[in-house]
Formats: C-alpha cells, sequence, structure tokens
C-alpha cells in the first residue's frame, strides 16, 4: 500500500502509488534508468504532438478530444519521470527547489522584481 | 511569494514557485503551451543523454559528473511539466492519479497483487 | 513532377517529391521549420517506442509487425527531416560531408586506421 | 574507402561513408539499434533548441550562429538516421518512396493537384 502519511499533493505520494503498481506486475526487470528515460521521451512526444501544428496551443485552439489527451499526456510524463527519479534515487521535489535557485543565479530577475 | 499552505513536498508549491519566476522575468510571451512542450522535451533529451551510451544507466555505471547532471535534468523537466500543465490548466496530481487508475484497468495486476 | 535528372537514391529526389506533395495539399502554412521540427521529434520517439523495452533492438529481438514499424518510421524521420532542411535552405548532403569531416577531427581515428 | 561508384548526393555514399567512421573507431559495441535510436532523439532535441522559443524559425528569425548550428544538427540527424536505418537493415531512400505512396492514399491530393 501507498504510504497514506505523505500529503495528497505529494511527488512522494506519487512514488509510493508507481513501485507497487510496478511492483505487482514485476515490471521490475523492464525498468531500467535507461528504458524509464526512453519512456519518459515517448511520452513527452504524444504530448507535443497535440501542439505541432497550431500556431500557440492555447485552450481556445483546442478540442476536448485534445484537452483530454493533454491531460491524460501531462500524467504520464510526470508518471515515468517519478518513476525514473525513483531508480535514479534523486529527490525529485528537492532537485527542483535547487534547480530553481540556480536559474536564479543564472537569470537574475529584473529590478523590483518580489522573488524569491 | 508562494503560497506556503502548501505541503513541503507538493506540486502545487513548485507550480507557485515557477509563476512567480516568470512573472518576474515577464516570461510570460514565450510560455506558449507550444513553446514549453518543445522546451520539456529539450530537456528530457539533455536527461537521455546521460544515458545513451549505458547498458542501464543504473548508479554502478554512472560517475559523480552523470549523476549531478542527472539530477539537474530530472529537475528541469518536472519544471518544465509543471509550468506547461499549469498553462494548460491540468492539475497534474489529480491527471495522474486518474491515469493511475485506468493503467490499473488496461494492466490489470496478476492474481494476490496488493494494488491498488 | 520531382525532377527526374536526380540519381534515383538522392535525398534532391527525396526534396522534390515532398516539395510536390505538401504543394498540392496546400501545406506550406503548416510547415514552418518550428512545425517541421517538432513533427520530427514526435515520428522519432515513435521509432524509440519499438526499441524503448528491448535489450538493444537488433533483428533477433523483433518480430515482422515491428520490422514493418520500424521501417515506416524511418522513412517518416527521413521525410520530415528532408522537408525541414528544404525550409532551413541546408543542403542535407554537404551538411554532413561537412560535419563527418568535423567528427573526424573531435573523433580522430586510432593508428592504423583507413578513414577518411 | 567509401565506395565512390554510388551517386555523390545518395544516401547509399552516406551509409559506407558512416560505417569506415564507426568501424575506424571500433563503436560498433555502442552502435545497436536502441542505443542510436536515443542518440537520433538527442540529436533531434539540439535542433529543436534553436526553434522553441522563436515565432516560427522562419530565416529572418534567425542569426548567423542559429544557422551555422542547425546545420550542424540536421547532418548531426541525418547521420545518425542512415547508421540507424543501416543496423536495421533499412534501405532508407526504398522505405521513404513507400511511405510517400502510403501518405498519398491516406492524404489524397485535392482535384487537379499533379502529384504523383
Amino acid at each position: 500500500m501507498a504510504d497514506m502519511n505523505t500529503p495528497p499533493d505529494s511527488l512522494a505520494h506519487l512514488r509510493a502509488l508507481t513501485r507497487q503498481f510496478a511492483q505487482d506486475r514485476d515490471w521490475a526487470p523492464f525498468h531500467t534508468p535507461k528504458n524509464l528515460a526512453m519512456a519518459l521521451s515517448v511520452e513527452v512526444a504524444e504530448l507535443i504532438e497535440h501542439f505541432q501544428w497550431l500556431p500557440t496551443g492555447v485552450d481556445a485552439e483546442l478540442d476536448d478530444a485534445a484537452r483530454l489527451g493533454i491531460r491524460h499526456e501531462l500524467a504520464d510524463v510526470l508518471l515515468y519521470l517519478v518513476q525514473l527519479a525513483d531508480q535514479a534515487g534523486v529527490d525529485l521535489h528537492a532537485a527542483a527547489l535547487e534547480k530553481i535557485a540556480l536559474n536564479a543565479v543564472k537569470y537574475p530577475p529584473p529590478p523590483g522584481a518580489v522573488y524569491p
């Protein structure tokens, strides 16, 4: 069972769910970091496919089928990302906070900005 | 400032941070769904680059530079994913839970499995 | 009509065919370099999908459906690549020869090698 | 040496050059179809990177550095594509012609079109 002590919106919660899902299906031999990275790239392409011929991809350019497809593909990307980070031993949320801090140095905010 | 009422590990927290970051730099005109989807795919490729010539990508095949690079690229993928979902009006965590439920129907667990 | 003075195996021949194909369907407004680059990446992902869970992707690991799919996806990648190069004003074959020469400097052959 | 009986603009010519290049460097163990497909996707992303924040990627939006980068990345994509097709035993040009014929059925030309 997934650990229910994690916050309902947390990445650790999704990690627990995906671990259990893969374990129940004996997918460990397939879930090498290399394979998961490939699977991740395939899901990103399925996401891109919805946007490739559109001007910008804003909501007004989409129909309901595209909206649902985008929702599902965003989820697929996240689920493979969580699994790849898990196999790589990376705490995704901590890594994201680190990267935001690095980006803030690389792209300094203009004067008057409130972040961070 | 990001909303500090969200759980510390949550996707909503990262969404708040990335919104502020982009707003402070006036990046909204560039952050169309289409452009963010392309940026996402570029970051995924930078992640894949670490694995392409390795047998499986497990930790023993990596050196410290690769480990750090993978950590940073995983973060970059997550940050663009969060921003794309935000622009698309998708709650990433809710969408992921929906997709796990759909996947459980598509790939039924073998008898005796405890999930979901 | 495609120019029949080009060699039968040439990239210029494919360029002529793809130009005519797009022109007959009024696809020019969609075939911006940016859109073609996205379409190219989608086709590459459809190719990758055939290999993602396989050990190495050598012929013995494939069935006939995979072999046919790989053949078609390789073709799709080439056709979008030819069209993108055409829009970008790049002679693909000349660019490839230049890149091979640059690669030969970057990765010098070991002593005794006959190339280039 | 590459076979000089192939037409100067041909894909078979590039295949001969890339075979020799890889052979001289003993890269065969790395050049599995799976690895080449990953390398191909990385090169496509490096191409996409030039277009991701531009409106359409037409020449007027580019500077000389971008033009050169695009030329080199187009070449890299082609070279990996040629190598992957070679490992997969696929004649790229023949496969492209087949796919054009299939596409002509899938997307019939409007009345009056001269193709194919």
